[in-house]
């Protein structure tokens, strides 16, 4: 008997979750930053990427107090955006089905992982 | 009762083939490209995602046709990648569930959607 | 008789200069962008360029009336960043050298060009 | 008495260098790599650059020894291109002006230099 492999709307929101953080990091990576701009770059990348579809809201955190520690020790005053000095957050709902989802460095690699996936037409 | 939330294997691999989408899309995107040069960067896209985690195959296609078609009315002899251009296909497994999705030109967009879940486990 | 071909300080200046204008292009072509989210985006771009070494000034103008008109034809209420939503100026100092560039489209093409290059050094 | 400050060719050959150098940084920073894919990229980045106006030459080495050394205490078989895994080399000729420009590492960042400038017009 073949199998249904229809996506649900669920799977399709955590899809949806999934390119949201993908298009984050590979667009901003690599930006210029310091501790002076890392405010303004907050919330450029949370009004840009809430342009996508089905996402409610990005909340990013550039992470000063390691931008700082890295540049004591450094000839500049700027370094390039990565994971290591990000968390993220965003929240995604499609067809009534809401993922959160969460970046933060694990193990020293910035490690992008579904929180919950609550499908409200399931009640 | 409150309900699980806790995401399922297959909504974990959905989510993986959404990051691999966004990811080749915002790295590669804007890169000099031309009918001479679009085989090669094709092969790089292609290897570089596959080195992504639960990554199993990556196909793109940089759609030359199309290229030609931009640059014939053109001053110059190449152009920016962008979702016109490119056909991708992905494949994910992830703890023994297969996703494959696809990105196409739908209405002048380029939409990324998950073509089928198939979960191994629940034989 | 060999010649010397040891860069001045006005060449060296437009070299930065011209650094400045490929890295702001390609780290932020792609960005996902609509009329109400431009206005942080010019602020993030302009503050994470002037980070970069020599750098005095960083203007950027996303061109809201192009992305309206964009945008009235379409199913989306965003888009991508490109050349032509982009006006840009970078005035460079090095070694009392100021160099001033702008990026502006010409023929449908973003056009990055030096406008003057002034050496104090040289009164 | 005001001084000409209408740029030279030489001067114009500098920023077309520049913006090279940035491109290539920016839009290839990030990207997913290990030793396995990293000759295909190194053809994609030349290739790509070199659709550039007035660029007559790029050579992009990846450094797989030091990929393989970051690699070696790492839990993940890939990491992203940076600075530091790269060594590049652009030749850039306008009107008959020849720029070489270098980037390498010096002191932990990624340093792009002009090398020479030669300008045939002036014999």
């Amino acid at each position: 008997m073949p199998t249904d492999t229809t996506p649900t709307d669920a799977e399709a929101a955590c899809f949806e979750a999934g390119i949201k953080f993908g298009s984050l990091y590979h667009q901003f990576a690599g930006t210029p930053v310091s501790p002076d701009s890392a405010a303004t770059l907050e919330s450029a990348i949370e009004e840009s990427i809430e342009n996508q579809p089905h996402c409610t809201a990005v909340t990013v955190d550039v992470l000063t107090d390691e931008l700082e520690a890295e540049l004591a020790d450094a000839t500049a005053d700027y370094t390039e955006l990565t994971g290591r000095f990000l968390e993220v957050e965003i929240v995604i709902d499609y067809e009534g089905c809401e993922v959160v989802t969460r970046m933060e460095m694990e193990d020293g690699y910035p490690l992008m992982r579904l929180e919950s996936v609550r499908d409200e037409q399931s009640h």
